[in-house]
């Protein structure tokens, strides 16, 4: 490949970032749970008046590369988290580069073009997960200085979904009429 | 406790809210990570023109308790996150509520406020963090229905601090000035 440009995302990248993010999922081996769309892409990031997240991709240079292949070819999808200790602080959702363009440092463009936008947005902590099978991308994040929290101070994480949380809802609802009696 | 009443924060909580934070933070045992002021807290959710959190307080609806105790005895704060997978979602970064006040649902309203926010709002999820060894907590959001996603799915927090940022950033920019000679 002859260059990758890494640049922030425009509306019209969004049908390949959605295909991408399918891409990352199957090889998570949770592409069951992908619900979204290229639609809904560009719908919070591009048209909310507070964009829900941030986006760089990674573009093919060379014209000729193109029209053989994908314009994209990785992403890396951010947003504002808050910590109460910190402050302001940049959550990395996800970072992907398809396989056949791995090796070539594109996957380091993305990480340190996301590092340097978390410093010039003033965040103080740039967070994200990895499935603890996923070996290549634990020491990809290690060897560049990232801190494995879960091991370190024991982090897990919990899930609530919305039938989980209309359960809890209707339970509480419930329990205050029975207390009323 | 006569009663407790659970409402959205205002700017003049924020003295009392940054308390509990530091009150949390000690009972996690990582007291010595907090950096934020209550002048922060009020500029972040407050003065913002996309305020970066939302903050529920649980407070002292008796006049004679509240001149005997805090005012504030517990708060739930949360902000949007983004899944690609599924849209807008909200993240849970603290819920607290003062041991001796403990044991009377306070925890039960903050939380159930939280979750008819998260569905208020049309958010896809609600996710938040416990450390491994933090029993209570995980059995509180367990009984409730949250599912432990680091044992089901495996999932671990990577984080990066600013001076890790710096220096991925500074080693990238000497590999380019390498590469370019």
């Amino acid at each position: 490949m002859a260059g990758c440009k890494v640049r922030a995302a425009e509306p019209g990248d969004c049908e390949e970032i959605m295909r991408m993010i399918q891409e990352l999922a199957e090889y998570e081996k949770l592409s069951d749970q992908v619900k979204n769309t290229a639609e809904g892409l560009r719908r919070d990031g591009f048209e909310e008046p507070s964009p829900l997240f941030h986006c760089l991709v990674a573009e093919a240079e060379d014209e000729k590369e193109r029209s053989e292949g994908p314009r994209l070819v990785g992403y890396a999808l951010s947003y504002y988290s808050y910590s109460t200790w910190k402050g302001r602080s940049l959550y990395l959702e996800d970072l992907y580069v398809m396989p056949s363009y791995r090796g070539k440092g594109i996957g380091s463009k993305l990480l340190t073009a996301t590092a340097e936008m978390c410093l010039f947005l003033g965040c103080a902590r740039l967070q994200l997960s990895v499935l603890d099978w996923n070996q290549p991308a634990i020491s990809f994040y290690q060897s560049r200085g990232g801190c494995n929290l879960s091991d370190k101070e024991g982090w897990r994480m919990i899930r609530f979904l919305p039938d989980d949380l209309q359960r809890m809802i209707s339970k509480s609802t419930e329990r205050d009429s029975y207390n009323a009696v």
